[in-house]
């Protein structure tokens, strides 16, 4: 087995910084406004649960990211309320769509300071997917923009996908680790690879994000937050 | 002056295939659902101008492509009716929405011998704006994926932008020629970065995509159509 790592995949949202929060909050935003239009047993959770529902259903046609949560939002208000949600009420959810893509990033705890660790010894890439745009203004806002070698704003997190990236941006994902807070879009894909995968847990996460920690894989690793993360390169670098 | 070509980028939308028709017949189909709940002065050209400009005042904060299109005409048709619009009509936005996120593609004419043509000989890269996965799932469905070495869905088509893909899949701007139907984002910016532009006129251009031709630059040429692209290229090649 080839120890020597040269290339570092980094996660964005809720890896680097704050997300999953704000589709939290314009979820409850989105249930408080069809209250008063729907059935009186459609409570709050329920209204969530269709909206969860809808995000599913139209994965495949949308892709991930804020315009499609949108787009899933106003389907989801149509639906349960039977074609009885005023206009005004639409009109709210297009604007919480909007101010999801201009909501300010926070880093989240030792982010910079892991990212810069690694910078210049390592290959260091961004790998996210999400809206193209979005994804691009919140790595600028994040003022982290400079210290990756590459950005990769892709459609799923497949091994292939994660495959063909190591092999451009390094040498192959056997030398690769990726960190992320997803076990399904950034832990297995990357360790069926045949690289590294490291999990660092973040208190919300969407519920198509699950998957089991593939916890025999000595490449597998987990990590309290990003402090940890030089140490873990340099015990394989 | 470095003459010789390497690497060939392609637009795709209008370029390899027909898609501004797709937004044509939505436009209609919008006007066509808004007339009954507008006042009488205004007609149909006048709410596809409103669509327009909620568009163009959107890219911003959703970049290119069919989703925020479809947020955009949302938007206008609560505008326009005063918040008046019946959610029925909202749902057939959404619905024309999703159509246009699974139109079957059509290459255009000489599309698939342009490619095949250069593939091999030269780098060929698909070069793109729009949503990230519709965009895949037209090249898939294309059946061309196989011609290219590399496909680069970005936000914007600016000369830096160019510089930074003909870096990554070539040699260089200098020595990259971009074909494209249109001449704001695919022939200018890539001269302006010290490429060669080659303007392939499509009968319907989006408004936005305007732009005078350089036409004293010795690195811009003007092709009727894709049959044209193989001499040409053999010719600076």
């Amino acid at each position: 087995m080839i120890r020597n790592l040269t290339t570092i995949g980094f996660d964005a949202d809720d890896t680097l910084w704050h997300n999953e929060r704000f589709f939290r909050v314009t979820q409850e935003r989105f249930a408080e406004l069809l209250m008063d239009h729907t059935p009186a047993d459609i409570g709050p959770q329920q209204l969530e649960r269709l909206l969860m529902d809808a995000e599913k259903r139209n994965l495949g046609r949308y892709g991930y990211g804020v315009k499609g949560f949108a787009l899933s939002m106003i389907e989801t208000a149509i639906e349960v309320t039977q074609e009885q949600v005023p206009a005004s009420v639409i009109k709210e959810l297009i604007t919480a769509g909007q101010m999801m893509l201009s909501y300010p990033i926070e880093l989240l705890p030792h982010a910079r300071e892991a990212v810069e660790a690694v910078a210049g010894r390592y290959k260091v890439v961004l790998i996210t997917k999400g809206d193209l745009l979005d994804q691009e203004r919140k790595l600028a806002q994040s003022g982290l923009g400079e210290l990756f070698d590459g950005v990769e704003v892709v459609s799923e997190k497949t091994p292939e996908v994660y495959l063909d990236i190591f092999l451009r941006h390094g040498d192959g994902a056997e030398r690769a680790m990726m960190i992320g807070n997803s076990m399904r879009s950034d832990v297995v894909p990357v360790i069926e690879a045949g690289g590294w995968g490291t999990y660092v847990p973040h208190g919300l996460v969407w519920e198509v994000e699950h998957a089991e920690a593939p916890e025999h894989s000595p490449r597998y690793t987990e990590i309290a937050d990003l402090s940890g993360l030089a140490d873990l390169v340099d015990q394989l670098g």
